[in-house]
C-alpha cells in the first residue's frame, strides 16, 4: 500500500463521517434529505475533498478549517452527477455500481436534490467554514458555475462531435472535471490564506491532474468493464464520440496523461518535501494507474 | 402613483442595470449566456432585489453595499423559475409571457442555465459583495436550498392533493415562496450587519408579505386571463388543485390575504416612521391589490 492508498483511506473516513455530519446538522426532512443522501453517499473516491485536505496538510493547517470547504466541493461534484445522468442530458441509469438518482426517485426529484445540493454546498460554506470567503469561495463559486463546471457540460452538450479536436476535448474537460479539481486544490490554498504563488502552483497541480484524470477516464470507458468500473462502460462508444483515445489510439492517449501526470508532479517543487507533498506525487501517479 | 409604484419604477432600472452588469462582468460564452440572460432579462417585477434595496434604504445603508445580494436574489429566483418550468416539474411553457426557457433552449440547456444561476449567485455574492457572509450569507443559502425554496418544491410535487389543507398550503408556500421572500428582507438585514430584533421583525413581514403574495397569486389565477398575466392561468383548476380559493372560497381567501397584509404592516412598528417604511407599508398593501 503505497502512503497515498494509506492516507486516501484514512481521510476518507473522516471525510464521509463529516459529510454526514454537515448533512444531518442541515436538518432536511427525509422526503428530500433521502435524495441527498442516496447520491452522496454512494460511496465515490472523494477525490476533491481528500484532495482539499492534502492541500491543508501540505500548507500544515488544521485540518478543520477546510472540512466545510471539503464537503462543499463533495455537495457540488454529486449534484452535477445526478444532474448529468437526467434523461435531457447523459441519460445515465447506472452511476457508482447503483441506480442513479432518477431512476429511484423520479426525474423531478433528481433534479431538486440536485438543486438541493447545489445551494446548501454554500450552506456548508457559510455556517461551518471560517475560511477566506473573498478569495476562497469566490474561487469555489466560480468554479462550480458557469465560467466553470456547468460551461463545460454545456460545451459537452453543444460541441458537435466532428468539431472535437484534442485542443477541443482539452476546452471541455478542463471546465467540466478541472475547474472543480482546481477548486479542490487551488481554491482550498485560497480559502486557507495562501499566498499568490502558492495557489497558482497548486493551480497547475489540478490542471494537469483534472486532464491526466479526464484522458484516463476515456481509456478506460473503453479498456474496463461496466462491472468493474461501477458505470456503465463503452457508451462513449456505442455514441461514437471523439474521446482522446478514439483521436489518439489507446497508447498515445495513455502517453498524454502520463505526460500531464509528470506535469502535475513538477508543479510540486514549489514545495518542500514533505509526507504529503508525496502523498499528492503518488496521487498524480494514481490518477493515470488507476483500473476504475 | 403611490410612493411605493414611483420607488419601484427607479430602483428597478437601477436594479437591472446592476443585474445586467454583473452579469456580463462573469463573462460567460453566449452558448449559456444567452439562456442566462433570457430569463433573467424576462421583466418580471423584481420584488426581491426591490426588497432587499428597500430593507437596506430603511436601515440607512448605502444602496451600493446591498446590491449584490440583492442581485443574487434574483438569480435565484430566476434558475427556480426555470426549473419549476421544466416537463418534469410543472411543465409550463409560458413565463412573464414569453416560452420558458426549454422552450427556447431545450431542456438540457434550461436545466444547466438554472444550475449556472444557482452558484454564480454565490459568485456575485463573493466576488462583488462586502457584507455579512457568516449571517447573511448563511441566510441567503438556507433560504435558497433544502430548508428553503427547493424544500418548498419538493413538498409541493409530493404532497397529494387531498392531504392539502390551509395550514399545509401555508406550509408549502412559505418554503417555496416565502423563504426567498424572508431572505429578502430579513436576510439582506443580516448581511448589512442589523441587529438581531431589527432582522426578526423583517423576517416577520417577509412571512406574511409571502402568505399574502401567494394566496393572492391563486386567486388570481382563477379571476385573471392568460394575457393579462403573462402565465398560463386556470392550470390550478385544470389540474383540480386546492389552492386557498378552491379551499375557502374566493372572497375568504382574499380576507385572509388581507389579514396578512395588516399583519405584516404591523411589524414594521419596530421602525420609526420614514419615506422608505412608508414604501413597505404600500408595498404590503399592493402585494394583495395587484390585478397581475
Amino acid at each position: 500500500m503505497t502512503l497515498f492508498e494509506e492516507k486516501l483511506a484514512q481521510e476518507n473516513e473522516l471525510i464521509s463521517q463529516k459529510l454526514a455530519e454537515y448533512l444531518r446538522s442541515l436538518n432536511i426532512p427525509p422526503v428530500l434529505n433521502d435524495a441527498m443522501k442516496y447520491s452522496l453517499s454512494a460511496g465515490g473516491k472523494r477525490l476533491r475533498p481528500f484532495l482539499a485536505v492534502a492541500v491543508s496538510q501540505l500548507l500544515g493547517k488544521d485540518r478543520e478549517l477546510v472540512m466545510p470547504y471539503a464537503c462543499a466541493l463533495e455537495f457540488i461534484h454529486t449534484y452535477s452527477l445526478i444532474h448529468d445522468d437526467l434523461p435531457a442530458l447523459d441519460n445515465d441509469d447506472l452511476r457508482r455500481g447503483k441506480p442513479s438518482s432518477h431512476k429511484v426517485f423520479g426525474e423531478d426529484m433528481a433534479i431538486l436534490a440536485g438543486d438541493a445540493l447545489n445551494a446548501d454546498a454554500f450552506s456548508i460554506l457559510f455556517e461551518f467554514g471560517n475560511g477566506n470567503f473573498k478569495k476562497g469561495g469566490a474561487y469555489f463559486a466560480k468554479a462550480a458555475g458557469g465560467r466553470g463546471m456547468v460551461l463545460g457540460q454545456v460545451k459537452d452538450c453543444k460541441v458537435p462531435e466532428k468539431d472535437r479536436s484534442v485542443e477541443v476535448l482539452d476546452d471541455i474537460n478542463l471546465l467540466k472535471t478541472g475547474a472543480l479539481i482546481m477548486a479542490s486544490t487551488a481554491g482550498a490554498a485560497a480559502w486557507l490564506d495562501a499566498d499568490d504563488p502558492t495557489v497558482l502552483a497548486l493551480e497547475r497541480y489540478g490542471y494537469h491532474l483534472g486532464l491526466a484524470f479526464q484522458i484516463t477516464d476515456d481509456i478506460l470507458d473503453i479498456t474496463s468493464s461496466t462491472e468493474e468500473l461501477g458505470k456503465k462502460t463503452g457508451s462513449d462508444a456505442a455514441l461514437n464520440k471523439r474521446t482522446y483515445p478514439v483521436l489518439l489510439g489507446i497508447e498515445d492517449a495513455a502517453a498524454r496523461a502520463t505526460e500531464h501526470c509528470a506535469k502535475a508532479k513538477e508543479t510540486l517543487e514549489h514545495f518542500a518535501a514533505s509526507e504529503w507533498k508525496q502523498v499528492l506525487i503518488e496521487l498524480a501517479d494514481f490518477v493515470v494507474r488507476r483500473k476504475k
